[in-house]
């Protein structure tokens, strides 16, 4: 599709300051959605990172630790969406809050934007660069601190994923069951308010994060449960920590994260069990959320899903609507928790259970569910993620579910449903050719619908997967006016000149 | 203890300005700490309320809704606890949201300090008046609305307590299972971020409020998480709905709450038992939690705190170091809990299990727990409830609870302890002369002791009573100033003029 007149030449002004920028000059029809992006996301004018700026910020890290190589820009100016605005000007490592903290001073007084990054893993778009930007790159601070076993918790710096917490907890008979999926950052998965697989039991970074270590924009450190605090719960004043748990980094870079833990249960048990239709298998999910079984996972994976999954992950599963399951307890709560979930899936005319009962055949099936996304991509090679959550009231899941694939249908488009449907959570990935305009707003229509669908069914169009710079519009019909006006006052009282992660969750 | 020369002189002073707004004008040697605690929160000087705002109060709820009577103004003066600082000049009742919101735009305009009120039972001084306040009365709002029994969620008007919401619920076979003690309103338990016995199993408010309507100090009306939605997680944009829990009305009026509600356990099973002393008492609660047991209820009392219950309750147990149990789950969980516990409890010497099996033995049992507070009280017919709470990491537990006991005894106090210790949440309610000023002092100093050495253990000075006026110091040693100015930088965003319950958490 061919760009208007009109839009052609804001285009044109726009790629002019992105030549100014440092970043890719070139005016083509593939940079429409670049200088849309720009155009929506550059309400604040931010100058390119000065000589200055620079020196002091190769004095205070160490040449090493600061980069403009544009290899290195590339690649954090994206994360694991086909989301694209800018790249940073620099990309810089800092080795501990101190230096986080210096980093924010000099961008503060040259009032440059900064940009935190953990693995890159969201899908969002929450890590673009701002115009002139500054890429924090947390992932040199990567200590594991003080874990207290007896109390269950620990604290980690950002530089430690998910999977680099439960090897270090493993021998301890502890882990951290929030699982995205991604080998994510523990911070990073603190700011992106990030779910998962295990939510339905375990809950959600919000409920799993006791205490963060956050720069805010001037420099200053602020501890949100107070220093070295650690208790399970608090009644002492705002609750900082979930307010920045979610924040996507626009109100500061989270340098430290205090989390809960939890103690391997003594028995797990995974399963997997298909159905005839997406009702049947989607009604069994609601009926065992409703029994109040305390199931530590519930997966649905529909038809297409199965397919890209067997392809992918070398799998023989029926292609049907399907349900990935897992149990954790004690041996007898296990073994009543399978016979109520059984008998569910029987009269819903479900069939057996196949059963992963070896460690291995588990970690296989898990491995299949956490490659959704690749599989997805996998089945239009080429292709970038174009990866939608929404989380809907439990009830009106299965409604939703049917009225989505035949939305797919109707808008001519592939993709896969799979979710965390306990959670009432799921997600639609379309793997997208972003250089063809026409099916890039096709896509987006269809997106755009399904938050819509959510909404009025009283949900939400982001479980899990956060705002970014895609569910800017979502997000006002969300919570409105007077909720976007609420959130942009917070967002002016800690960041008044708008230069932690600007352009993210809303426009100031 | 006669005041300083330079005290009184101050104190003669505030005591003119407390003449000026119609409040009690005498100044005695009892006026001391109201005129401190008046010097402490007054930081914002308000006028007191005008004819006009009184007239435009008036038209807007009708005469009957207004109520400027002494004796209604002292009731909605004070709350269980011992503070006392002014009597609002005036408490409305208003009956709707819409009547909460012009409340709001008549006192934004006049620049009148609001208090909401829901049913007195805070222990931190929440409700106490400012100058020239208007007292708003949330109890005529009083629906349950929209209950989806299919997805577990419900809504509530501010007038709702949780006994009513509980009653209501029965017969769908559902509860909501915060529990303070109190019958307090779920609004305003949602203001304080209340916990209570069962959160060791069922999480705290914050785990529990999906949703919330909030008038802001404007009169705009903000839906935490958007208008109707009730899904059960969301990563849209700031957490605006766990940062109005537990703001106790600084940020704006609750007028609805959406809440997580839960099935009624299949089978539920309660027993006592006691120990010869409080290391071994505590030792089991926290290796309970360390097995990860999923206990509903895990209640320590003391021994003073035993005998004031035999004593107020008519009971007969051993005045001795006891645990209150609470088991929920399946017959078959419930079985395996209870195995599990009463082995843990023989490994440290407990008594057997001394069981309420039937369902008016059980509700005997927690009706004394819930009036523990009442107990202390009659040991000292005449006194003033002094309530504190800490909570520490569970490991710090024994230690702790063992230092309170000879705090208590070294500071010459006779005190009651009692808590949720299976959270590390504990109580010591003392009941004061408040009269007597060296015994206030003398209290007081405790208290703050007491919240020092669980700031020392890495635990907060408040797990579930808030700061109110009570705790702001203690508040400030636990976030430090960094944290508190970022409180008061959110506060002032949204309540510029600094009306909404000022003088409360923090002064601005």
């Amino acid at each position: 599709m061919a760009p208007s007149k009109l839009l052609k030449s804001i285009c044109l002004i726009a790629s002019r300051v992105l030549t100014e920028s440092g970043s890719r000059p070139t005016f083509t029809p593939a940079s429409v959605p670049r200088c849309r992006q720009f155009l929506a996301t550059s309400s604040a004018v931010h100058q390119s990172v000065p000589a200055s700026a620079l020196k002091a910020l190769q004095t205070t890290l160490g040449d090493k630790s600061v980069s403009s190589a544009e290899a290195v820009c590339e690649q954090h100016s994206h994360d694991e969406s086909y989301h694209r605005t800018f790249l940073p000007d620099v990309v810089v490592y800092p080795k501990n809050t101190q230096e986080v903290s210096e980093i924010a001073k000099i961008c503060s007084q040259h009032k440059l934007p900064m940009v935190p990054f953990g693995t890159g893993t969201g899908l969002e778009g929450g890590v673009t660069g701002s115009k002139g930007s500054v890429c924090i790159d947390l992932s040199h601070i990567d200590q594991i601190l003080s874990l207290h076993s007896e109390d269950f918790d620990v604290t980690v710096e950002p530089g430690v994923t998910r999977q680099d917490l439960n090897n270090h907890l493993r021998d301890a008979g502890l882990w951290f069951p929030i699982d995205p999926g991604a080998n994510a950052s523990l911070c990073g998965m603190a700011a992106t308010s990030a779910s998962g697989t295990n939510a339905v039991r375990y809950g959600t970074m919000r409920e799993n994060v006791l205490n963060l270590e956050v720069v805010l924009a001037d420099g200053t450190v602020v501890h949100s449960a107070g220093k070295d605090k650690r208790a399970k719960k608090t009644a002492a004043g705002y609750n900082l920590t979930n307010l920045f748990v979610g924040s996507e980094g626009t109100l500061g870079i989270i340098t430290k994260a205090t989390l809960r833990l939890h103690g391997i249960p003594e028995a797990t048990l995974a399963a997997v069990c298909s159905f005839d239709s997406v009702q049947e298998a989607v009604d069994s999910v609601t009926q065992v959320m409703q029994y109040g079984v305390p199931i530590a996972r519930i997966e649905f994976l529909d038809e297409a899903m199965m397919e890209a999954c067997n392809h992918y992950s070398h799998l023989d599963h029926k292609v049907a609507p399907t349900l990935f399951l897992e149990f954790h307890g004690s041996e007898e709560s296990v073994k009543s928790q399978v016979q109520y979930v059984e008998e569910i899936v029987k009269a819903n005319n479900g069939s057996d259970f196949q059963w992963a009962d070896r460690p291995e055949d588990r970690s296989k099936l898990w491995k299949a569910r956490h490659d959704c996304l690749y599989a997805s991509l996998a089945e239009r090679p080429g292709c970038k993620a174009l990866c939608t959550d929404v989380c809907v009231p439990v009830s009106m899941l299965p409604q939703i579910i049917v009225q989505t694939q035949n939305d797919l249908k109707n808008f001519g488009l592939y993709g896969t449903i799979v979710g965390h449907v306990g959670d009432g959570n799921f997600h639609v990935a379309i793997p997208v050719d972003t250089d063809d305009q026409s099916e890039m707003a096709t896509v987006k229509s269809f997106c755009s619908q399904l938050g819509r669908r959510a909404l009025e069914l009283g949900g939400t169009c982001t479980g899990e997967h956060g705002i970014g710079i895609g569910k800017q519009e979502l997000l006002l019909k969300e919570v409105g006016e007077e909720g976007v006006a609420t959130m942009r006052k917070i967002k002016r009282a800690l960041d008044p000149d708008n230069l932690m992660n600007p352009g993210k969750v809303f426009s100031v």
